[in-house]
């Protein structure tokens, strides 16, 4: 528990990076404004010195678990420009300082690309390398894989590349021989112990010093960039153990893939390497650019899709996604992929993982899409036992049965594998055509009978697909970094390839069917079953995720194959809509909501006929709204409100009697500055008076000096009257990013909506409980 | 003329449609508000029944070079869809229109896309067909096109397919022979005749029928997807007119394409085709995401890229670009792609037009971009006289040489094409190599010194380079409909494949020079100048258009090579860069600015720090703002105020005293409101008062009835402070659509910005004629 408690801090440490703002200001461009606004007023600019002209440490920074203001960081960032722009004006210094600004993005991009490619690329190599380790180990040296072994031992034929005598199996090893029952039994718990011990290290590895590491990371990264703030969750020590444990994970055998966490990996690259570039580091706004395309460069080296990966940040993960951002994404997803190759993982020069050649053009399809129900197991409670658990009964089970035995990866390459003549897979069993000169030479693939090998396969895969299915639902949730992309394929792509032979025998002995008389043309290949297990595969994952142009895409690039680029979005947008039919929401928008995280859904619509004025607070029944006037009030007073609310911001307004609105202060910034100025500033007393306007008022000469604070105010706060339908109001909400917005009756202050009471509404309208919105 | 006028009448009476609002409130929630409120403020709601309850026809449309209000539009289209739902839990009928109306999106996207795949493929058809028929005629039947008419005619060979005796050039037809110089004399003015026919005919059309067809009509769907109306512009007059115009530009042998125009062709499409469906015919915002998706479908049918014309959509073209668009405008793409492969113009199944393979993998490229500027010739104002003298001029000087001779299309084509051994192009007329045992079979297409006929073809391709330049330049902004992809890019690809021609050239005299050291081992085929064009046509048309990501995905689906995508998109960066540095705006940019379209360009930051209160009207100098107050006026006061200003709205506030905002009025509406009600409405007269408040005020009982006008108010009108930097008043116009915003100061009415105050501010500071901004 030391060790958790040490390596948060670390990460709170590292991640605490936005004080002290020395070279720009803060506020949105109050300060810089009020000279301007005052010309306006008629008065002229004030000769007394704000104490707060340089922005305080702190002031304008947020707390963990709390949402950043997008249109402050936003305008921060402008400032930050001109400031930049205008001083590149008058030196040479300034001048390239101006230009290394500039391109700071792009190299950012390169880095980012360029790291989580090759990690991507090492994890790659040691999940192989630890997988084959179930299996057995290599007598030239324990660090090759099997590939490797055999082909480094130079003795191999093309045909027999996966057996050399170099690589031994546990059971010759141990037993010196690798034939009979019981080899095969002392390979048999080898594997069930390496797939133990690789759980146990990564489930504890994850409880010891990175809890942040668990799961696939999408949806919480869904949120950050949504603006909410989790420090450590992109952290250092998040990466470090993410990527070991992930290896592990993945070679102990469980149902799980890596695709979904190689986002967090490159989102925590990313988060890493903004700390080299002040425009990222100080900006939260400019951070979330860079994760956005950094969970692009994610799918772009899972799945060697760069395409893909920028459709899927813009259509499942990112929320604000300016062109520039698409375009940089696509740089840096294109370098990763580039990064990979030349690491090499695929074994190939091509970028696609599963290339795939079929031998007919695409027919109509339909495939049933999955929907996998959330989970909440008694074993829960035991992260640690309930993954040994789970790796045990994974391990005994998938053992046995060669198709759960393979990584997922593999298993998918093979079911949409098209059959050729040389085949000698089992899924390839069909019978050889004894007639030959009635089918002819060129249509000997087509219209073959199922012959031994294949029924067998059928019955191993079916095995495989109850199994499958019943363990993935187990497995998604659990303490250890899990993927849901490879294993809802892999189900979708059994289904599929099941469905396809089915059809093929159903048109090999009754092709004089109707449905089968139009497109079947005898001896021509009609039904493709590799087709279908791809279909299968983009249906399964396109129900559980809801993505649609980017499932498409990253198949059409998966798989090399624009032509059948149709049935695959037939059958993701069938699989969506019966999806949609048993619940809106895909299984990261449930995650998000299960963990009471405050995302606004872009996606969705909101549909009911409710004002601003029935969200707003306060109620009717609440004691009036919290506000500090403009002057008149004594920090004791300003203290004592701030205390007795828990209020994250209080609007400012004229006067009490007129109630008009002049700003909004935040609690955390109003609460630094008194305190820093009743450290710092002579005379600042519980009586001085807290004063927003430009000009003190006069008083007293016996008073003690006023305390200014008109710098921390945001003289430009949001605004909506009570009569605004709250689907505009929301709307507001999503584009531009806000926190809060007041609420105003012909003029007057009437009540404040924040983005939790919003969620708050929505989920009392979904009949679901308001209180499980739990951040602010 | 008397054409023109009777045309510009149809168009308008067909896309004035948004009359007669019976079955959903218009204004944003109020009338359904209303009771709401009233409870909020302790009072119950009126029992009078207010006479506008019911909208009137007109309230709620826009006049013609007017700007939509976003937000009133999708509020509409919410409160239809509330209205709907609520209504299909009553009923099966309802129910069954309530999914009918669900799905009306999707149908429309099919018919979309089928209706454009078919124009598009018909003007592939027809244009390939005008463009045989310059060089001759088909003695079977003259509406075969050359490879048609010889492919009917069963006598040819594999090799010698475009040449047959049942094509006859217009020299054999009427002298007998087709050798010598008279015949070549013959075929010349023919040509000549043609294209002059060709182009004259699509002028007067053009000018007769529908001036809005010239151009390619990219920059006004730009403006039009921004939210502008201009009717007719996408009306039935302009699809036919630019279709038929389209097909005899392309032929007449200008220096044009068709793939602009594509787009305009494909938006018509859509937005006749929004008639068909009340959810999109009466709603702008609605008809605006269709055709987003519509232009996605132009460039898919133009290039066969569905994936790029997507990006296109979205990064060129859209204004607001939903995900549900996203999703709709790749269904579209699709089908309209595959309806344009059924009807098979490229002559083989692939979707893609220029297909390429390269021997070589890629090595790193360099091309600087053309940076096309803008024209204004004294021939402008003589428009026909203007494109048959330009015809003319591009007939003559293009027929004697055979690359500006052929299609814009086929050139690429021919350029991008890598040399194989048999090859008998022009450019592949490289010596062979004579010490074959030194090179090796395998090798033989490597490092070859240049032969005869490429430098034949180097100087003809120079020539062209010179001539097309010069003559596209001209060529764009002429009265046809035309289009700048095909063109910039065989600019692009001349001036890459000379650069890449002498590159291997170079290489190949000196293999012992550093540079070419590395990457050129002996024998090996070291540079790809059909690589080098595609480099060229990728850069040229960026630095044209400034496309970037959309320009990559078009190529690469193009091209259908994934390995060449990073020097493609090498090309692309640095040729926006560079173009960037000659000026910012694109050349659709720069369309828009010329025109004066009022387009709040999305992808530029507003990088000055300027605050509302600079920008927003009245001016310090001016009279003080045009206000309405919500009681106390009469009707003949209100008139003479609407009357004597111009504005487009009115802010309706408390007391003239106060200045406490209330709501916000649109002029036509309050025209509309009034007129209607003198002449129906009893005893409203120019002494009656007009009345905004929920109740009407206690009058004496002789006064006349009161007019009530609360439900054509705004109950919601945007409002930003006098101190909101006008950075994030430019972020709220952008991402919310606005037409205008208040601007408030302490809670008091201060000032108004409109779009176009925001667009003369820009154009003031970047130092332009800030009058030069036409349009609201």
């Amino acid at each position: 528990m030391g060790w958790e408690f040490w390596t948060k801090q670390l990460d709170e440490e590292e991640l605490v990076v936005d004080g002290g703002f020395e070279d720009y200001s803060t506020t949105t461009g109050s300060s810089s404004s009020s000279s301007r606004a005052a010309g306006m007023n008629g008065t002229g600019p004030s000769n007394l010195v704000d104490p707060l002209e340089d922005p305080l440490p702190g002031v304008g920074t947020y707390e963990d678990f709390n949402t950043i203001d997008w249109v402050r960081e936003k305008s921060k960032d402008r400032d930050r420009h001109r400031e930049i722009t205008n001083k590149s004006r008058q030196s040479t210094v300034a001048l390239l300082h101006s230009i290394s600004d500039a391109f700071s993005g792009w190299l950012l991009m390169l880095l980012v690309g360029l790291m989580a490619g090759a990690l991507a690329g090492g994890i790659d190599i040691a999940a192989h390398w630890l997988n084959d380790m179930k299996g057995g180990v290599c007598l030239i040296g324990f660090w090759f894989n099997h590939e490797h072994c055999c082909w480094t031992s130079n003795e191999t034929t093309f045909q027999e590349r996966d057996r050399c005598p170099q690589w031994q199996s546990w059971a010759e090893l141990i037993t010196g021989t690798s034939e009979g029952a019981f080899a095969y039994v002392v390979n048999y718990l080898m594997y069930i112990f390496w797939a133990l011990l690789f759980a146990f290290l990564a489930v504890t590895l994850v409880r010891a010093f990175a809890p942040y590491a668990c799961g696939s990371g999408i949806p919480e990264i869904k949120t950050i960039l949504s603006g909410f703030i989790i420090r450590g969750y992109l952290g250092k020590w998040t990466l470090i153990i993410k990527t070991i444990t992930l290896v592990l994970a993945v070679s102990s055998g469980l149902s799980l893939g890596k695709e979904g966490p190689l986002v967090h990996v490159a989102c925590c690259c990313a988060n890493i390497l903004c700390h080299l570039f002040t425009k990222y580091r100080k900006n939260e706004a400019k951070r979330r650019e860079v994760l956005s395309a950094a969970a692009a460069v994610g799918v772009s080296v899972a799945f060697g899709a760069p395409i893909g990966g920028v459709l899927f940040s813009l259509e499942e993960v990112s929320y604000y996604f300016p062109l520039k951002t698409l375009w940089r994404s696509f740089f840096a997803a294109l370098v990763a992929a580039f990064t990979l190759r030349s690491i090499n993982p695929f074994g190939n020069s091509r970028l696609v993982l599963f290339y795939v050649e079929f031998h007919a053009p695409w027919k109509r399809e339909y495939v049933f899409s999955l929907h996998l129900p959330g989970k909440s197991t008694i074993l829960g409670h035991y992260p640690v036992i309930e993954v040994l658990v789970v790796a045990a009964l994974t391990a005994i089970i998938a053992y046995p049965n060669s198709y759960t035995r393979m990584s997922g990866a593999e298993l998918i390459s093979e079911l949409f594998n098209d059959c050729s003549l040389l085949d000698s897979s089992q899924l390839c069993g069909y019978k050889q055509p004894t007639n030959t000169s009635e089918t002819g030479a060129g249509n000997s693939l087509a219209d073959r009978p199922a012959g031994e090998g294949l029924y067998t396969a059928l019955w191993q895969l079916a095995l495989a697909l109850v199994f499958k299915m019943m363990i993935t639902v187990i497995t998604f949730g659990m303490k250890v970094p899990s993927g849901l992309f490879i294993p809802s394929m892999a189900v979708g792509a059994i289904a599929g390839r099941l469905l396809g032979v089915g059809m093929e025998q159903l048109a090999y002995y009754h092709h004089d069917w109707f449905i089968f008389k139009g497109w079947c043309s005898p001896g021509a290949d009609c039904i493709t079953p590799g087709l279908y297990a791809m279909v299968g595969a983009a249906a399964c994952l396109g129900g559980v995720t809801r993505m649609t142009v980017s499932l498409v895409v990253i198949m059409f690039e998966l798989t090399g194959g624009l032509e059948y680029i149709v049935p695959l979005m037939a059958a993701t947008m069938t699989s969506k809509w019966v999806a949609d039919a048993f619940g809106r929401e895909g299984i990261y928008e449930a995650h998000i909501r299960l963990n009471g995280y405050p995302f606004l859904e872009a996606k969705e619509e909101f549909e009911y006929s409710s004002l601003a004025v029935d969200v707003m607070r306060p109620r009717r029944a609440d004691p009036a709204l919290a506000v500090l006037t403009q002057e008149g009030m004594t920090v004791g007073e300003v203290e004592t409100l701030v205390e007795s609310t828990h209020y994250s911001g209080f609007p400012v307004v004229v006067s009490q009697e007129s109630q008009r609105l002049v700003g909004f202060v935040l609690r955390r910034d109003l609460l630094i500055s008194i305190d820093n100025a009743r450290k710092r500033q002579e005379g600042v007393v519980s009586a001085s008076q807290v004063v927003f306007t430009e000009h003190a008022p006069t008083q007293p000469d016996d008073a003690p000096p006023p305390l200014r604070l008109r710098g921390i105010m945001d003289l430009s706060p949001f605004t909506v009257t009570d009569h605004t339908p709250m689907d505009i109001t929301v709307d507001i909400f999503r584009k531009l990013g806000l926190r809060q917005c007041l609420v105003t009756h012909n003029g007057r202050l009437l009540g404040i909506i924040t983005k939790k009471d919003i969620l708050k509404h929505m989920a009392q309208i979904a009949n679901r409980d308001p209180e499980s919105i739990l951040f602010n």
